[in-house]
């Protein structure tokens, strides 16, 4: 009777109802009734993006979306900053470079953010730079960046364009496209969307759009001209997995009923109450500017993150993300994403302590669930 | 109580009991749970491919694969040969354009095939050619193409790579990778396999894989070489559609339970009675070779395809497939593709001819419907 939890960043629990929409018979995708769910399905993800711009569909991993950023909106030789405090900040620089743009990377220790004012500065002194790209939440650290303010920097520099990875944090945590400025903004269906993974989902500015016209760089299963110019009949260049897509229609929908701003105080709150159920327990955060959308934690001396990750699911059938590249062994990640409750929460915090105990590690776990349980039931 | 039925050469019918298997709580891909899954995926899929080489999944649809070939095993500046007698060999054609590579189109007329001496001779004429890039089923006019004679050929010609789009018909019809000669095989999930869109897979042989090592096209979320890396631990680069990898592994058990050459012939069965009644009827096929995955119909004249198709969704529920570009309205597509009956071949032919008939065609639809029962019941 042992039950499967999963707090990783990723995959996240798909809510059952969800999950028997797409048990449904297959359906064609080029037909007057998908096409109908499809001007639904994009309307939706224009309130979760919060755009006015098209939000196109990719069939894809949110890799595949960052991709698709870099290889529509560059051109060859382009000199672009990437913030790289995380893993896949970094991956923005390897793909960067893989199309042939110059990467200026901005160093930050891992777990650290990166301020405004730094941007202002780097952009000042290299006129050259013709975009920023940034994670909103960087997945590997739990760090959120303070992409608002980053946008009103870039505001003054006609020729630099934005770039946002949400792939952990759209529609976990407050983000407006437009209002903020952002000229590219991506994430993928497999976090707060509550879809299996398979769909990515990219939109851009007008400015970063133009930016397209001009660009050298070839592609073509991620050439976002042909997905304009189909979703313009509510349509896609290549087959889309139907399935997700209707799932994704669900998810929309709940989205809607609930109210994105809604949502994001819930993932809000379960973050804030993990954090201090944390800190109660005697552990402390890794990050300096902790994301509602994941928590990473520092592991006491002596505490293999690995062997816990591997305890939890085994013992408990818990899944939770342990630390990636140089942070491995370090550090757990519990991802407050999508489809959870209150109980769920205190289901992670409680894990943790027992799985730290039974590891030899003597923490003031009921403090930690005592705190959580007033700030979850507040 | 109208059902619907999917006659279309891809998205086609899901097995009830993997759409249920999909719907099951979503894990973790990085579990050793969801690696023994895609152990035995990975060999069920060389059992399909009929080779002893890697077959990578990918999460894209089948042109995502197409593009992988491409990019991985030939360089800028190659020349290659593209046979071009439908809309899927055009796309390897804008595919390579796109990347750098110079074509050399082999045109044929829509519903024609290409003979294996008069690529012999264009080999010949042709040395610094690096590669064939053909559809085994050209998925746009139901042809077959003769892989196994240009495996042949191209066995001749040490330079020269063998591509081939499975895309619609691997799974379907005999295809022998390792023992044809195929270099670069690949195909995509709603097909013969029987699953929602959203993956893709592509095998390379030994001499392919020689040529991935010194390409200097760029690519990342198609780089093979990342693929080939993770594989190595039953694990992916990026996030990979979990349901779907769930589907499949059903999908290939399904495969070995059945076993591969008696799929063929299922495939084969439900082509010939469709030929055979279709014919009966009155109707001609477009193909001189026709595949056994997918039957093109010409329509008589004064029928607009188009319009059938619509007839046959909207009365009836069925879906089928119309023309595509230069078809567009001139044939009809039924296809044979995955999970369906005798019955079902029975009431694709009879559907067709009711609707004919309500369109103001008379056809020997009697005729027809006893000469299929004949082939599907002898």
């Amino acid at each position: 009777m042992k039950k499967k939890r999963l707090f990783t960043p990723g995959p996240t629990s798909v809510p059952e109802e969800i999950l028997l929409e797409m048990a449904k018979p297959i359906m064609h995708h080029r037909t007057d009734e998908f096409r109908a769910i499809v001007k639904e399905v994009s309307n939706g993800l224009k309130y979760i993006f919060q755009t006015e711009n098209n939000v196109f569909i990719i069939g894809s991993s949110g890799t595949g979306a960052m991709e698709t950023a870099i290889t529509n909106v560059f051109s060859k030789g382009n000199k672009i900053a990437v913030v790289c405090g995380g893993k896949f900040g970094e991956r923005f620089a390897e793909i960067g470079s893989v199309y042939g743009l110059e990467i200026l990377p901005v160093e930050i220790e891992w777990g650290k953010t990166f301020k405004a004012e730094e941007l202002e500065k780097l952009l000042q002194e290299n006129p050259d730079i013709k975009g920023l790209c940034t994670p909103l939440c960087e997945t590997s650290t739990g760090t959120t960046f303070d992409v608002e303010s980053y946008g009103k920097v870039i505001s003054k520099f006609q020729d630099v364009i934005l770039v946002v990875d949400g792939v952990s944090s759209l529609g976990a945590i407050p983000c407006y496209m437009d209002r903020w400025g952002i000229d590219v903004l991506l994430t993928g269906s497999q976090k707060a969307l509550m879809l299996p993974p398979g769909l990515s989902f990219i939109s851009l500015s007008k400015k970063a759009w133009e930016k397209t016209e001009n660009s050298d760089i070839p592609k073509y299963y991620f050439d976002l001209k042909k997905y304009k110019k189909a979703i313009e009949k509510d349509d896609f260049p290549f087959t889309i997995p139907v399935s997700l897509v209707i799932g994704l229609k669900r998810s929309v929908d709940m989205f809607r009923e609930y109210g994105l701003e809604n949502i994001w105080s819930l993932h809000s709150k379960r973050a804030e109450a993990t954090r201090k159920g944390i800190e109660e327990m005697g552990l402390e955060l890794l990050s300096e500017k902790p994301s509602d959308a994941v928590t990473a934690i520092k592991l006491p001396e002596g505490i293999d993150g690995e062997k816990l990750v591997k305890n939890l699911r085994t013992q408990y059938g818990i899944s939770m993300a342990g630390g990636q590249d140089k942070l491995k062994g370090k550090i757990i990640r519990i991802s407050h994403l999508g489809y959870m409750d209150e109980f769920d929460v205190l289901t992670a915090i409680i894990a943790v302590g027992i799985c730290l105990e039974q590891m030899g590690y003597k923490c003031n776990l009921e403090d930690g669930i005592k705190e959580a349980k007033k700030i979850l039931f507040s």
